[in-house]
């Protein structure tokens, strides 16, 4: 049976895994992302390979990170929270792990992972949005990962979706990701805490009074405990994300939409909104077959295990 | 050498031709649209290819047609302008014209035959964006046509770009072809004329003092003449249109748009506020490989040669 | 006791009533319009307070009528469903019935109204918003009428509210009445119930099948009988309204906002979302003293009655 | 002749001023401001007018400050950048003073100082619009400060301009000082310098390299050299002035609308855009008197000498 090496490179953290051909992980080790230095974050991979193929017969290693990968898997063009500008960091492994190595874009090896042993294990077709700090996409389709010409698609974070709206980072207004993020709920619910809104009062208090202490977790669990503000911001959360996917439905028509980021952990206290959402957005509905919305499996554990497994393609 | 049939079914009329496989049309015909029955437009249809037969060696038959095709390129699910709900349109044309028969959405059919005819047939990958009365989409990927998990993918016109704007026929505000199609163009300009608007008056005129009869091709005309109002307008398409691009580049990653449709014979008039719109919106465009912006080649009939060459696969 | 004539010129009837001094109507007439010719328009108001000054004792005659009144409160400088173009329609008026006459906007004039003898008689400011077939504006700011430098004020209607938004008669788009009026309500149900939208079945069938005849009125019952979709519709005007009153608060800062026109008869189905959005756009409401909203209590009466008290002063 | 002292509470600085009646500037004087601290405030200004005081014969006392005042004059109801909240300022100042004291929000002094003595000296209304940090408003109608029925009008810094838009600090999104002030202006700058665009390299090198050192008279500054970049940005910043004084218009039909604020330094390089971009959204223009748009002429005094008037009244 073949193994293979998943790595997932966040911004804080590097995880690596051994995946077994089922996509179950057999060892996980975990270190932190030295983010500043592009070498630093070569070696520290290539320690976690090493570490790992020392236990277990791995014969590839794929490598999930943020940022646009070419379409040859090999050369990391931009990433947004890393060190890397046009490194080909595949040649660069390959050399310091002596096996073959795949670089993905981490929410296409997600997208690959939940396609293969998630979500969407029995559809051929799917769009994965992974609600973090960013909104990040995957798509499968046919049973293959759409990377675009370039190998920089499925960057839905980044479709505009309010003229002159909020700023983002890439230097666009209005993207996506600036409404249906991680970081666009806590963005809104700090600013509230900010000028003492008595809808946030609770939610304050739960992190000790300091706005900046605010978390997508701690707004969940407030909405979980009933807190109707917390509430009211994971549906306008959800609402943006219900309202994006029937744009990206009409551009990419997938079978499944399955979302996932740290965020789908709300479960139905994010999704309900995404499909009332998404079912007002699609008038015409009565006439097209109708995709399924659902929540990811495998939690974030979905980069490392789809790296690992488009190792072996 | 293999000859197909292509046919072009608009709101108005139906085109049918003999296409060879360097994609030249031999021979061409054209019959008003029965628009109102099913079965009426089916026979002129079959009569189209009977004639068409009568003359030529043909082995297939390729029907483009605006709206929904189901996946297995066989029944109309919806056509926006036609009488056809869930219709298996291709079962019904074999029957009739006992030849092998394919049904393709007719943007997809136009990007098919500029992928392999025209603008794009130096490129394995392109968007076709047709900007006639509505805004339809094609997308070919590493040369193959993108459907989509159901059929009904690429219909980048009903793209939301602007929350609660202009109320569009599908029952959802702020579509992309409210903004960046012929109507949108013509509905301004109307707009301005109707209430007597100094900038309007060069094109009123032109249009014999009716609103109504204001058209396209006649601002187009007017720009090319200079006329100030026509340009702006005619910019202000282009701008939309550049920035809808922009969206769909981050999703689709192409590797060439082109440009077709009614209002892209504007060429750079529209054009160039296009490409303008696009670069402003894609700021990371120093990291990212840049797509080109072309205009389609084959004109009004990229549809029928991509639909014949289609049914030959 | 001094009687005033109060007429309300309307883009299809003109009423005339003889209004005492606590805004008592004691006589009212009603004949339809001859819209096409200011000069019959003349001719029937001149008719309308000469019968009714047959009948009793009339000391002046104020004029409502929708459009741009210049200071002098004399002249029509423009109204959008009249034949008048810059009109000295008080000379006119007091040549035919010798009588002093002010001209007025007509929903200045039932702000005035309101504001007397109506659901303003308590306090000094009141801003009147007519929820009708536009969104019209009058405001009372320390018990006098707010006619702005040349007459022309007070026009919220059209206060943008979307950019690119929906397209005004006005020519700009995004006008506050194209989300905030009864024609916004109606054209938004319509156009559901032409593409069969299961939500607006009852609202087509209690139009006869015709959605053509489906009216403000029409959804404002359905909504009172429980009907989900009226409700949500009469929600979504009354969130766009909440949320215009919310910008024209900062503005203006008026003391109360009464809510007329048509659409106000919906009661507390459209003033309830009022309310909740105006709250949810004042963020900073705890550190200003906060208007009330009320409903107007004078219904359509308000203009004539208004017009006839300003012509005593 | 009555001398008066004229008071303007900035965020970093105060300035005292002793102004004669016709709005000459006698002597000033500059303290740093002990901002968070109300009483310390307080005592800063009681000691500016005591020294001012010691050698001029000053009759009373005018404080312009950013916030809500109440009607009254005296309160400050909430002060945004300020330790007050409720603070009976007219009390406290008279009784360390012992003079007459008017408070006056800052924006309403500036706009009485124009009124008065500069660009609004042959007029009877006017707008003030002051574009600074925020975008602040003073209205001046038939010769009388418009101040609501509250004192806390003229807000039209926070008119929401986009909808779901830029997110302020007042907690609405897509307040009209987001898109049309010096902030938003050296915001977006900033912006482009930050992620290395090639069209702010300019104005980076005249910072020194340092984003963070980016500012609206350095953008200003480099516009008047020519650098396309910071005239394209002050125009976008013009646009959004005037299509907002466009809406502003409609509500408040002033017959000349000034300019103030740092940005109007940049004369016609934001004057030009305000004026095309206002005429563009005012479509019935023929129909209706036209305002015009004019520099402000008393600089940052505006505020100081409006009060200092203002106080004698």
């Amino acid at each position: 049976m073949t193994l293979a090496c998943g790595i997932d490179v966040g911004g804080t953290k590097i995880a690596g895994g051994v995946v077994d051909e089922d996509g179950k992980i057999l060892e996980e080790l975990r270190v932190e992302s030295p983010a500043t230095d592009a070498e630093e974050i070569e070696a520290a991979i290539a320690d976690l390979v090493s570490q790992l193929a020392s236990r277990h017969s791995i014969g590839s290693v794929g490598v999930g990170a943020a940022g646009y990968i070419d379409k040859a898997r090999a050369v990391v063009l931009f990433a947004p929270n890393l060190a890397w500008r046009n490194v080909d960091l595949r040649s660069d492994l390959e050399k310091r792990v002596d096996l073959p190595v795949v670089i993905e874009n981490d929410a296409n090896a997600a997208a690959w992972g939940e396609f293969r042993f998630g979500a969407g294990h029995d559809i051929d077709d799917l769009l994965l949005v992974t609600v973090g700090t960013g909104v990040g996409g995957g798509l499968v389709l046919d049973g293959a990962l759409y990377r675009g010409a370039f190998g920089v698609g499925a960057e839905i974070g980044h479709m505009r979706v309010v003229p002159d709206g909020i700023l983002c980072g890439c230097g666009k207004h209005g993207c996506f990701e600036q409404y249906a993020s991680g970081s666009a709920l806590v963005r809104e619910v700090r600013a509230a805490a900010d000028r003492g809104s008595a809808g946030a009062r609770n939610l304050l208090e739960r992190a000790g009074g300091d706005p900046q202490r605010i978390t997508g977790p701690l707004v969940t669990e407030a909405a979980r405990d009933g807190d109707p503000f917390a509430l009211e911001q994971l549906a306008a959360v959800g609402t943006w994300l219900g309202e994006g996917i029937a744009s990206l439905t009409e551009i990419l028509d997938p079978a499944v939409v399955v979302i996932g980021g740290g965020v789908s952990e709300a479960d139905e206290l994010l999704l309900d909104p995404v499909r009332t959402a998404f079912a007002a957005q699609m008038p015409d509905r009565d006439f097209r077959p109708t995709l399924e919305i659902r929540k990811a499996r495998l939690g974030n554990h979905a980069g490392l295990i789809g790296a690992a497994d488009l190792s072996r393609r």
